[in-house]
């Protein structure tokens, strides 16, 4: 066995994470160097700007504004891609590929749209392309689907991968916030960025899920095909009802294997209070990922930030290290052995919470159930919730049993017919999750 | 590449996790195949009784009762060891790799007492010698400990790792059951065995802790360095005041980092009801681990039973049979990089919960107190709970801050001599955990 002196690094990036992964580099040279049984050496790291200061310093002959000096330099064994965005981050890690060096990535965009590919070729090349970083930071799930679950069949995933619109959905049901206060307040923290809309939208949940549905189904699934519903619709008065019927409101993201088809969809979802995914605050993450032998295993972390998307990277890079050192060529990747569709989601079935406004008279009731009666929508329970008396309005919760998406669309539009509904002021589907 | 036609796997014990194994094996031949790049054929499988009716149907010419013929196998290049139990099966694990066989077991007992020799035996041999079923079912904390947190410097874990007394301390927590009764519906519902001493009093726990604590301090640590308190002194009085004061008692399994020395105990200890580990109820497992860069991870998932484990083993099996696929050599496994020596547990601080039975009459508090203070024990709170008028005595709870375990047994002693302390009726450590 060749063991090698030293194995070169090179870094696209040396942004929040990138500086994370260098400055560990640095820091922890010697326990990494013993769990890998050879050090890893920054070669040379793809910058904006050489000349910038930075909290981590590097030696100037390091940095490079040219990705072709990371991607070219014959040292460089490991290139590291962690600035993030679509283009050109995928044509440097396909370039890195081509030119024989292992990948390791955070990138959940190009993960999302281009990872089969991308997996493809790495294994036609034998080579590795990790890419732990890319959902839920420091929380293990692209390893536990990729190695630990494989004996398994999985039935579902049901995650939170998106700390942002946690941390917002737990300053609106704590605290009463609205919306717009909570988000304001992420984005003075620095949780959300000044163009919150790949978060708020449920975008980047999107990807994430992508991701961790193709692996978990062993078939292809593109962000494209994800159903995604934001968070803006979301009223302080649904957390307060919601609370009242024993749920906790969160933008879920589920991956649901039926046969030969798919769920997958990003949506605000009420939650059993009693299960762990209910209590799941701030901005920390959590998958849920349930299979026929492994039961039900959750796992909470942190899901994004410098420290924890560092450890996911130093992780693949030891895991890389390690088979260099091994002189191993990768084992089996990924592997795409299903061909499954995505089931459209007007054939997906959940319970649902309406909110109405309706005048506060009798015989409204009569014609909203005759409504829902008539598309085969069973209703589980009706509250009347707060009364104006200045517009003589009341508000009605109205919680479904399993029904079609179809119907629960066109229920939403004969009921904002009617004369007795002056507004039909939310609808948010509920996921019945066992604690 | 050279791919192997098959992968011959040789199994000794086909009781309840055997079992789920072989018959995995059998249901799930396709995909893990596709998922190995080449069948994982089962060759001989080691049995007490060859005539045995079994619900998994094996042909008799592969079932035998000498081990010899399972180790001695040509075919077999993967043992997987389901036996339990420390003798034979460490000498059966140990003779597989001297005769140059990878091996999977989900053994405890035998990882926890000889896993630094047998893992190093395996790296000298270059094999492959995985053990995910040891700890935690189909949690994946192996995996994590040894692949995905290896960029991190580990600073603690607290776990619930033993599914029966979790059970156990559920049911009196929620139903106020006695130990006793809860045991033998554990017993009835076969979560318990016949004899529980192993589960109750810690043991288990200790073993598995003593594995994880060697992985995430890169440092020996034997099971007869734990600590070990079992759950019997737990009365339903005190899960009713652990309530009042805002905590559930569970029994923790706990290792922390603390410069050149580890902490490791197992013991019942006050948890805060807003942590997840206070939420883990009925025979599920969780385990807990912070580090410098991944913050805080929690798992939570089954922590034993034939489905969980078989997750488990098999996929430690399809990582084995990845590499024969991939000719590769193991890649570096567990490093022993540090020499770190247990604190004893005199030097432990924890803060502490005292229930005691005293005289219903002024002055007691002030003895009490003046005993605590002597040791420089500090009071956090004092809590007079119920008082029966016909013996005249009441019982109070003191909470202090934190205390060294060596003045803690001290004040444990005098107090129990003081006359105004009718008995010193429990005494459970606290741990105050962040949510």
């Amino acid at each position: 066995m060749k063991t090698p002196q030293s194995i070169g690094v090179g870094l696209l990036g040396l942004g929040v994470v990138g500086s994370g992964v260098a400055q560990a580099l640095e820091n922890h040279r010697e326990p990494l160097a013993c769990r890998v049984g050879a050090p890893l050496e920054l070669r040379k790291v793809l910058v904006r700007d050489v000349e910038k200061q930075r909290p981590v310093s590097l030696p100037p002959h390091k940095l490079t504004k040219d990705a072709q000096q990371v991607l070219d330099d014959p040292a460089v064994q490991v290139v590291v891609e962690l600035m993030g965005g679509e283009s050109p981050a995928g044509e440097y890690i396909r370039g890195a590929l081509e030119r024989g060096k292992h990948v390791v990535t955070a990138n959940k965009e190009v993960m999302a749209k281009d990872g089969p590919e991308l997996l493809a070729l790495a294994d036609a090349k034998r080579l590795s392309l990790l890419f732990e970083g890319a959902v839920g930071g420091a929380i293990p799930i692209i390893g536990s689907l990729t190695k630990d679950f494989l004996g398994n069949q999985i039935h579902s995933i049901h995650a939170i991968i998106n700390g942002t619109t946690n941390f917002i959905l737990t300053r609106m049901a704590e605290e009463g916030m609205s919306g717009d206060e909570a988000l304001r307040l992420a984005q003075d923290l620095g949780y959300a960025e000044a163009d919150p809309s790949n978060d708020v939208e449920g975008l980047d949940a999107a990807y994430k899920l992508a991701i961790l549905a193709t692996l978990a189904f062993h078939s292809r699934v593109s962000p494209g095909e994800v159903f995604r519903e934001g968070i803006s619709r979301l009223h302080a008065r649904d957390f307060r009802y919601a609370s009242e019927l024993g749920y906790a409101i969160k933008l879920l993201a589920i991956a649901k294997r039926d046969g030969a088809k798919v769920e997958v969809r990003v949506h605000p979802a009420l939650v059993p209070e009693g299960h762990l995914l209910a209590k799941v605050s701030g901005v920390f993450n959590a998958v849920e990922v349930e299979g026929n032998l492994l039961g039900r295993t959750v796992f909470h972390g942190l899901g994004a930030g410098r420290e924890p998307t560092t450890s996911a990277v130093l992780g693949d890079l030891v895991e890389i290290g390690r088979r260099l050192v091994a002189n191993g060529e990768p084992s089996r990747a990924v592997q795409m052995e299903e061909s499954l569709t995505v089931k459209a989601m007007s054939e997906v079935e959940t319970r649902c919470y309406f909110r109405l406004n309706v005048p506060d008279r009798a015989g409204v009731l009569a014609q909203i159930t005759r409504v829902l009666g008539d598309l085969n929508i069973s209703i589980a329970s009706i509250i009347q919730k707060d009364t104006d008396p200045t517009t003589q309005t009341a508000e009605i919760v109205i919680t479904t049993h399993p029904s079609k998406e179809a119907a629960v669309q066109r229920s939403l539009a004969l009921l904002g017919e009617l004369d007795v509904v002056k507004e039909v002021s939310n609808m948010i589907r509920i996921e019945e999750l066992p604690s």
